[in-house]
């Protein structure tokens, strides 16, 4: 049995690197076929519930479409106004009805650790789609898989993160991937949005090689990758803050024509402010090829908990 | 031609004893057929509207998951504020222009009466999924198909039915199918939340073996079927009276241990307190098993409104 | 290469007579095609997106059934509350965003011009089902094609379009069609409501026959065409104003049996009451089937922007 059959996918903690390289082999395998054919008829028959108790375009829409292409049909829902939580429902009860349905759960909500609780209770594989400021996995692993993509090898890169790394889940998922490589983080955020202590100290228990400064432009100097990430308005209590930080970092042309010409640029969208438009055309902005990837991902872990590759 | 082909399902009362069992024969089929493939392709081609002018996850989803399981696709809304409702448009011009679109209508609407109207209009099946206060016949069909289910013999049961009598539609259209079986109806609730008069006296007409109580503990000694309904919080108008009333049966597992052993538990869902959590574990709490059947029934009306069986 | 491969649809502005003639010749044939099946293979495996900031039913259900009917599927979502919007994303990055998904995209959005703003950056196809008081051109070709298959010809014809002719976009997409034709057109409005003066002086360059009145009786006389449209409550900004001119043009029986006799009445839908339901079942009275066309036009305009005529 393939490893990830009937498993949930809950955080980037859950993977070692070899399964994190079966992942992105299958990813690849993938990507060629679509080359040919638009969908593929792996999951025919298979119904995906997508349940997102929080706003989301791009990742209900990437497991949609994700499974919509792999053959399979999708129910949900989008936003709780519309469900049963308006009556009073605990999120374990919801889940035990939508498991009688389908055959697998990809859920998002605003509180930490409830993918793991929906988990505990379903009897179909659960997959994290975001937990608040909790855990992202599919998230982290396309990430991974871009990087993968554009420039071959993650072993030896230097990554740079920057922008919200207190609230942001891509990154907070993305540690526990990148732990598993031999590369450099150097995470750049403004004082009051580093990245949580715990996370600093779990990246110093694993050994990893990492720095922390409030300094772009330096770090844009050795970096392969650089992952701009959205200051989280919603995340904050009180809105005067969030306007003194929402521009602490804004990407330009100019700001990468000065550094690595090898520069990969990637953002887990949506953006606000933090990458100027004027970059988008540059070969090295692969953000929406990585919005591309993450339905790639998607297929690919759909197709293996479903236990059809 | 079979009985339903093209008909509407519009209220508990429309069914015979003969068609109900027929609607049991089906449903116990595709719970074989599925038991060996994910979904069937009978209704390959047949699209099916989801109008829910009022929040649902349940028969919404369900409706939805059985139509794909039948190899059809859906189209529709949750909740009317996306819709042509709020530039004016009457309930009768949405399902005529529905009509061109589809080949069945399933839909919830707030208003008594509402899918009787519909139908009165419609080109092509209306399933009534719930009008207010009024009749809710597929939940009646798979409560039926329940017990059939957990305990073979409907004919000789003791069937309890307990908590809002007044608002539960469900128990509305419940004793419209229970009628045809040699049973015995015991209604538990607080007096502010008994039957409606009429109903009373429509079991009487009809010579049913009933009697009402508020004591729960009681009625359980004898049930082979206990059936929990939630105070319905949206049909109260005065939220006082809710908070007085909420908690007036809250079945535990204590109460269980004391009563029928062979005694099954259902609800229509969602709960909000009157079934403790420690009932789920035990082999009588048939509610999550009655959800599943939903689906189930669902497929079988669909097929034979559609003629395909 | 067929000529609507890969291309946009933005505005009525884009075809040429004998671009709409081949139009109505696919939907002819895809209405034949559907008397014998519900649906058809020609899009299996392609995915269509439905972006709809701003309500609809018809006009979203509609592109989704015309997908699904050919054989596609689709993902999307209605109304901008559940998307990246409220994350402050532009409407550039969505499309990009989106693009990566799908095959083809349809959308709404209140703002004018924005349709062709995605259609800049969109590296597929993009559908405008309406974009503000601007174009509506699947629902222009859906009225052509109405015409044309309740009376044959267009040419020859006297076209009477009635109501707010200031904020309706079926009008001003229409128009940009009409004119390819030997009719006449009948502008009936009240004073505040008349067609757009940079209209009426296109109308004029063109060499189109065409009056201007708010004497409908007397323009129902010479009709072969009445097509009546709802007064935009939603575009006013004084609501005086909308209740002052709301019932400008009520359409009765009555007026009706006094005019000539072969009339066939037209409206986009949803009516509020500027068509009595009492006209409903007159034979003439060809809105609902109006509705059914703006499905098969769909289809058709899918499958050749897809290339697969």
């Amino acid at each position: 049995m393939q490893f990830l059959e009937g498993k949930d996918i809950l955080e980037g903690a859950q993977f070692n690197r070899k399964e994190i390289d079966s992942i992105m082999k299958v990813t690849d395998d993938f990507k060629q076929e679509l080359l040919s054919s638009r969908s593929l008829d792996l999951l025919k028959g298979y119904v995906l519930a997508t349940l997102f108790f929080e706003p989301s375009t791009r990742t209900r829409l990437s497991f949609e479409t994700a499974m919509q292409r792999l053959g399979g049909t999708v129910i949900g829902f989008s936003g709780a106004e519309a469900t049963s939580v308006v009556k009073g429902e605990s999120l374990e009860d919801t889940i035990q009805t939508i498991n009688q349905y389908v055959d697998m759960i990809a859920m998002r909500h605003p509180r930490i650790g409830s993918a793991k609780q929906a988990a505990s209770v379903s009897t179909v594989p659960v997959f994290n789609g975001g937990d608040g400021a909790g855990q992202h996995p599919t998230q982290a692993l396309l990430d991974i898989y871009t990087i993968h993509s554009e420039q071959g090898d993650i072993d030896g890169s230097t990554i740079v993160l920057c922008g919200d790394l207190l609230n942001g889940r891509t990154i907070h998922s993305g540690v526990e991937l990148y732990r598993h490589y031999d590369c450099k983080l150097i995470f750049v955020a403004p004082d009051k949005l580093r990245l949580p202590k715990e996370i600093v100290e779990q990246l110093r228990t694993w050994g990893c090689k990492f720095e922390e400064t409030n300094d772009l432009t330096n770090a844009m100097k050795e970096a392969d990758i650089l992952y701009m990430t959205r200051i989280q308005k919603e995340r904050f209590e009180n809105p005067e803050e969030y306007e003194k930080l929402k521009n602490s970092y804004v990407l330009t042309r100019e700001m990468i024509e000065k550094a690595n010409p090898n520069l990969k640029i990637m953002h887990p969208l949506p953006r606000v402010s933090e990458i100027n438009t004027d970059v988008d055309p540059l070969p090295g902005a692969a953000y929406f090829r990585q919005v591309k990837n993450g339905m790639l991902v998607r297929m690919a872990l759909l197709a293996m908990v479903a236990g059809k590759v």
